[in-house]
């Protein structure tokens, strides 16, 4: 027997997201314990009173081979944590994690998404930044109903931020500040627009003015054609115009590049407004459902990241979630001529004017 | 009267290293003065009690121009109160502070750093971060003696990571722990190894299995042979290899590439462990300064971005702190055939080898 989207009630909603929100503290919580066991010999052990027992070297985990299995297994314990607590509290419920899908017999890597009510569970985003102990990294989960991501949690426990969403009831960092926190000085304010007060509008001249967040991506084979270098050409498409009329360079490019290892955080902070523009191909659904769950609750707009053949007209589809093809812009409010979307969907054609279009198929989705 | 380098004692660097790590949480606090004025609004104000006062709406502050202007005018200010404070305290000592040196009359952009014992400060480095509320944002302090960096101090107050070094007394996170956070879980520890304690070499292949950190930078002039597409061309060396005998792509790419938006803070995390290489062009010494002090302490290598003519057999030299060229490498331990230097020394090369030369030329530097 399951569950389908009519049957979960407003009342019902509010009762998940809040399991949701405290399951990704939990979670995030566990992922600080394993960068606390590491630092902490350091900290305590070595700085202060030095000894060379067996447990003490069994904290400091960083050997290349060793540490990558300790990583895995650790994950893998949150993933089941995750897991665990859901199918207790909601047996009716499917579950997709990133690691137990991984680890899965399918090679087609088939897109499993119905209508029925699904979490979408990554325990890690940002592996490479974990290992290293940059703080860019997270856990993800999403619940989804209808196809459509309606709760979001994200927790990046090392930078001490947690950004969360529910339909309806707005994105939040923290559980207290609204999101986008980028906020305008005009206008006044009215019980009317007070959620959506003084939020900019994307510049006239998008990508001009705008923060472009991009991946470099795990897909490093350099052969012509392939997406590495349909990823490159359209990175520095965005970051300097090539000549034209505008040959000083100045036409179009963005204020500035940033990569930071993490699909789910590059979302984060696009609904945050501290990203304008985030474009990525070749992630999957637990790297972006709560993010775009986020993003939408916060007023942001999420598109596919491949150009149609006429990017002036064609129409601006929603996101397809299990696409592996994103395009994202933050939330924006009115310009004196135009509204927010219509601001939005200006910066998306601009976009896909300097994008190439990237080859990631997917059975199912 | 100025002080040379000769008249600081041991003791007097002491209580330089604490007044510096004092004044670096007092500034970077107020910076997180400003993140708070911007939040603090819609938090308290807009979700619960709305009102339309003007003290209300002089708390949201972001619209493009105004906000750029009040931006300008509190980095003047966290300058100032850096300034006076040492000022204060070391009436000899020399200031050079990045907001007093962009306003200077000087358009030559002189390197003025001389053998006197001189503070080296940025109030606020990543500043388009700081305008959109991403973390990546720091305070940089530098006390120079001789021309060297031998005092770091930089606070990125959001994510709430103090880095701090003083010469002969190690690097450390948050002033506890030691610096690189990095480590083995091979050897056995001895009061003789405690500081240095299983750092990993460099990779047998680095590049290879790097975190390669670099910028786009605000120099966009898109000119055939200009820093721009010099830079971009280096950044696509670094991440994928091209053609030759391994055509397949693998042989040298990076395991991943970061673009923060605040070199200061890429060396931060240089130093940490957590970025393996850092690449750059165009930034000043009050970008790097502190992030130098720290990251030489902590076991790490800072030379020159620019390749030599035969770059398997230059001399690696110590970096010159005005030259605007910056090729940073993480500590590194011993491998089974090698010194932690030689596999530093190793990968230095092997960057060499991938990426361009740039231009940036310095009266005085």
């Amino acid at each position: 027997m399951s569950t389908t989207s009519e049957e979960i009630t407003d009342a019902q909603l509010v009762e998940i997201y809040q399991f949701a929100v405290d399951l990704g503290k939990k979670a995030g919580a566990k992922l600080m314990d394993g960068i606390h066991a590491r630092i902490g010999g350091i900290i305590s052990d070595i700085s202060s009173n030095v000894a060379t027992n067996a447990s003490m070297t069994s904290n400091l985990a960083f050997e290349e081979k060793d540490n990558a299995v300790d990583i895995v297994t650790q994950v893998d314990e949150v993933e089941r944590f995750i897991h665990e607590a859901i199918s207790t509290k909601y047996p009716t419920h499917k579950f997709i994690g990133e690691e137990t899908y991984a680890k899965s017999s399918s090679s087609a890597r088939e897109y499993l998404i119905t209508s029925e009510p699904t979490w979408c569970v990554d325990p890690l985003d940002g592996t490479v930044n974990y290992t290293h102990m940059f703080p860019m990294f997270c856990v993800s989960i999403a619940f989804i109903v209808g196809g459509k991501p309606v709760i979001g949690v994200i927790y990046a426990p090392m930078l001490n931020q947690l950004f969360s969403s529910c339909l309806g009831r707005g994105a939040w960092l923290n559980e207290s500040t609204r999101l986008p926190l980028i906020r305008n000085t005009r206008g006044s304010i009215s019980n009317d627009n007070k959620d959506n007060f003084g939020i900019p509008p994307m510049p006239d001249n998008a990508p001009g003015k705008c923060i472009f967040s991009c991946e470099w991506g795990k897909d490093r084979r350099n052969a012509p054609g392939g997406n590495l270098r349909k990823k490159i050409n359209s990175f520095v498409n965005m970051a300097a115009e090539k000549g034209g009329e505008n040959a000083d360079g100045l036409r179009g490019m963005v204020h500035g590049v940033r990569s930071l290892g993490s699909a789910t955080l590059d979302l984060a902070y696009t609904a945050m407004g501290s990203l304008d523009i985030w474009w990525e191909g070749g992630c999957w659904e637990w790297d972006v459902a709560a993010g775009v769950a986020i993003l939408l609750e916060a007023g942001g707009l999420v598109t596919t990241a491949n150009p149609p053949e006429d990017p002036d007209t064609a129409k601006i589809e929603d996101v397809r979630l299990g696409s592996r093809l994103y395009l994202a812009i933050r939330p924006a409010g009115p310009s004196a001529t135009e509204t927010g979307r219509q601001t939005q969907e200006r910066a998306v054609r601009e976009v896909w004017k300097r994008v190439k279009h990237l080859d990631y198929s997917r059975p199912g989705a």
